[in-house]
């Protein structure tokens, strides 16, 4: 692509052009936005070159030489990328035929390996995603090996975008963004604030159940907290710091577990006491790329359930165990359980100095979530390479309605934290011992969840679930009295109603409950209001005739607490 | 005591000492903190020049004047204070005998006047509250103009000591600390999180039934947002500015109402739409000065029950006499309600420029506070000059463990945010018209009710908000497994509860439970065991004898659901 662009646009200057999940894109930096008459050449161009079949080329430079090569070319861009490369770094370049690229590699033998190609979309791109930069062209693009495959892929586009989670979070008034907050900032309406609410009185239950206890903490802290754990360094510039005119300094948490030790060291603890199991859904922090934020799917704060077992060596098994099963309960209940894979994340063999902790910990843990995984049948695939810094986890792996791969659910085992914070409890011999934490995560975030519930189900939830479980329709205004009262009836019952009292013909109101995605709809009219009676649709099976109140309340409230998709 | 300082340690130099609540302090330079011998040598000396009865004399200079007096002093801290005042500032200075100070006034006519002081403590502070500069020493002292006063004055300190809400919090496991997150950022911990969601959940049922609506907001937004509502300017440096090195700019948000009109501008509104009642409970973030932090009535995240209605004119009065209602529902549950009175904060009629909007409008909206009081026999007093900027406001007041009045609810009429945020609706000639916003706080923050709460009732809570309702005191070990099942019989009801397993004897268990301040302890013995009965103990009433299981349970399931204090 940036061949061809370089051909048409030659004052084109190139910045950077990555892979990403889904095809890549490159940023140009160029007079003025592509049209999308530009876009359509560009694609033809590339058509071209792919025809041309040009073999590709591998070549390395010493920097000097490098610099040299991409100054002649005038690419400023790629120079200051050059400079910014470590002392000892490999320089490479990729040619084909005209083309010239600084690129770390590998590429394809020629361009004629390309079948399928396509340019997805454009926008604009500060360099280095800093808006005090330039602003840059960026194009987004995709590829296949098969011309079959770009067909099945924009069929998908299609299907997704019908089922985007903005779209419907608009359609079904959940969230709302303002120009005066900021993107990246959704503000959950009334609506949208029940289904994040009930989510987590759910996920609360069920982890309740399993001995998790809720607690809360601040989302400030000084940065000591995560250069003790290891966070600040991980995160580094995805670390929002909080400063004030007072000489105040924090960040904003972007992990919830530092946090957590800190309650646990607030008082003595005895192997009696063990797990100790906190739970808390909260707001983290994550300085993500301007630009890249978008819907509920990347957000500056995303709400997320997290927990800690703090536990003996002797129990991280079944707490293991016990997470895994809150795991398959809750999605069992969602209706997303027969969507998934789980991965056993363990360490890269080859090279242990990328982690933290002894071989004999690194060992046993691996091998329990292995006994872990045989146990509960979960088949888990032994990913090398994927554990966290201290050690191993069981991802549960699900599949979006674009088909992409999302990692949500995960249960790690950390024998490393608690030794930097110099947590302990005293044993049956009176001696000081590290607990074990065990994170886990069930949701993910809330917002993500969400996001994967609208898109999934394509904005149908099951009515536990659903903002409005029962949208009363009065044919004319001569029944909205009695409609009140039925109303009245089902929230005294704790069920969220609401009355549809405009003056719209009943078929309009139907027709805009089923839009609502309102799981029933209870029609009152003459005939109704005289045999204390309510007419059933339900938005699947459409009308079930009339029904008592008080039958028809205990129909659904056996439905709400008894639920499983 | 300024003064007497000098008069002691002549090379101290003197920074700022105002009055605040409770009596004052004054900043001093001196090489060395104050140790306790110089605390009394100072008391001393201050009795001294209250004998002395100095008279104490104004006099103003020009600028240069006053600074030049104040250089040949040596005192620097003044000389930076005068130089940071506008333009067309008074400068006036007090006199008394040897010693002058720069001060706005007013002072006594003389130092005879005062008949009682005490030195409370001392502390280290920076200069300008700001850790970057120099670490100055702080003296509080307090004062009174009759001897008998501060005896009254000590006594309350010392009941207040036993009753502080720090000292319980940490008691009663509520509540705790770390470095490592920082002060004036308190964890609550599982107990204290129990607390927090029971009042959460009570606010919220009771403003329900009055038609809120539950909203959730991102914490951050741009600076722009708060520039609009006027909230930039009001709390200048208490604002958190956050940032990142990828250039993102943001502030946390010091108050919700901006973010709340939002949500109403996400949407096209009808007259037949409104009242609109959203509500809150989320963290505002506020730059306390350093030092001034502690405990939970002082901190840099305050979680505030928020609420806001959006409604036409014709609406406020009624808006107003709902949320007078909420206030007295809660607060008369809580046992609260009996210990207040409510203002009526009108604004300064001498200086209508302090204000925004139409004298139509403030007279409307002052007259019609004053029905909903007479209506709802408030007995509201006015107070000229306590108003809001946008409007008037009911207050209610409370008196806490020192006697101090606390100001907790409020309900605000405010004609001028929606116009700010050019917020409308449509009315019924089709015509764009501005809603009415009315505020109101029921809690006021989490933190500061649960200071209150803990100290007015010294940490005794009513059985429906105890983190644990019932503790269950097996005899001996052999009776643990009986105290096990009638534990997890109580859980399914719903109650909150632990066992007591350690292997103490009986009377320690009891005692112990009865610190813990938790409602009712079931011993169980052979005797219980065999009959299915429990013990039960009140923490009011001591043993109440023996009962079987499930009458204790509908007996403690009627006294939480129908509690009133």
């Amino acid at each position: 692509m940036a061949q061809a662009v370089k051909r048409l646009f030659p004052n084109a200057k190139l910045a950077i052009g990555p892979a990403i999940d889904e095809g890549f894109y490159y940023d140009f930096d160029v007079e003025k936005p592509f049209t999308d008459e530009d876009k359509l050449k560009i694609e033809e161009e590339m058509k071209k070159i792919i025809k041309e079949d040009l073999s590709i080329e591998r070549f390395e430079l010493p920097r000097e030489e490098a610099i040299k090569l991409m100054e002649d070319k005038k690419e400023n861009y790629k120079v200051e990328l050059i400079n910014d490369l470590p002392k000892d770094a490999v320089i490479s370049f990729y040619k084909q035929g005209d083309f010239t690229d600084l690129c770390a590699g590998p590429h394809l033998p020629s361009t004629g390996k390309v079948k399928a190609i396509k340019i997805l979309s454009s926008s604009g791109a500060y360099w280095r995603g800093n808006e005090k930069n330039k602003m840059l062209q960026r194009i987004y693009a995709i590829s296949f090996p098969k011309a079959g495959q770009l067909e099945e892929y924009i069929q998908l586009i299609e299907e997704a975008k019908k089922r985007d989670h903005r779209k419907l979070g608009k359609e079904l008034d959940l969230f709302c963004f303002s120009d005066y907050v900021g993107s990246g900032l959704p503000l959950y309406t009334p609506k949208g604030t029940i289904l994040k609410d009930e989510l987590q009185k759910e996920v609360e239950k069920i982890c309740r159940k399993y001995g998790f206890q809720k607690v809360s903490c601040p989302s400030l802290a000084n940065i000591s907290l995560f250069e003790t754990s290891g966070h600040a360094q991980k995160f580094n510039d995805e670390l929002f710091r909080v400063a004030s005119p007072k000489g105040h300094e924090f960040v904003l948490k972007p992990v919830q577990c530092p946090h957590h030790t800190q309650i646990y060291a607030s008082k003595m603890r005895s192997y009696k006491d063990l797990p100790i199991r906190y739970m808390e859904s909260d707001k983290q922090y994550r300085a993500e790329l301007q630009g890249s934020v978008g819907g509920l799917s990347r957000v500056y704060a995303i709400t997320v359930e997290d927990g800690h077992s703090f536990c003996r060596v002797d129990q991280v098994k079944d707490e293991v165990i016990n997470m895994c099963n809150i795991i398959k309960d809750l999605y069992s209940k969602m209706g997303l359980w027969e969507n998934h894979w789980v991965s056993l994340s363990v360490r890269d063999y080859g090279h242990p100095e990328k982690y933290i902790g002894t071989k004999e910990d690194w060992d046993l843990c691996e091998k329990m979530l292995q006994e872990v995984s045989d146990e509960l049948n979960l088949d888990a695939k032994k990913c090398e390479g994927e554990a966290a810094l201290y050690g191993p986890k069981l991802d549960f792996m699900f599949k979006d309605a674009l088909g992409r791969e999302v990692q949500i659910p995960t249960v790690q085992v950390d024998f490393s934290t608690p030794k930097r914070f110099g947590l302990f409890y005293i044993d049956e011999n009176g001696e000081k011992q590290y607990p074990v934490m065990v994170h886990r995560a069930i949701l993910g975030s809330y917002e993500r969840f969400i996001a994967l519930m609208l898109e999934q189900f394509n904005g149908v939830f099951p009515t536990w679930l659903s903002p409005v479980q029962v949208k009363i329709l009065p044919i004319a205004d001569s029944h909205i009295e009695y409609a009140n009262q039925v109303k009245e009836e089902l929230q005294n019952a704790g069920i969220r109603v609401e009355v549809d009292d405009r003056q719209e013909k009943i078929g309009y109101k139907i027709r805009e409950a089923q839009l609502q995605k309102i799981p029933y709809m209870l029609v009152v009219g003459d005939k109704e209001k005289e045999a204390n009676l309510v007419g059933v649709r339900s938005r699947k099976d459409g009308d079930i005739g009339a029904q008592k109140i008080e039958d028809f309340i205990s129909k659904i409230k056996d439905e709400i607490e008894n639920y499983v998709r």
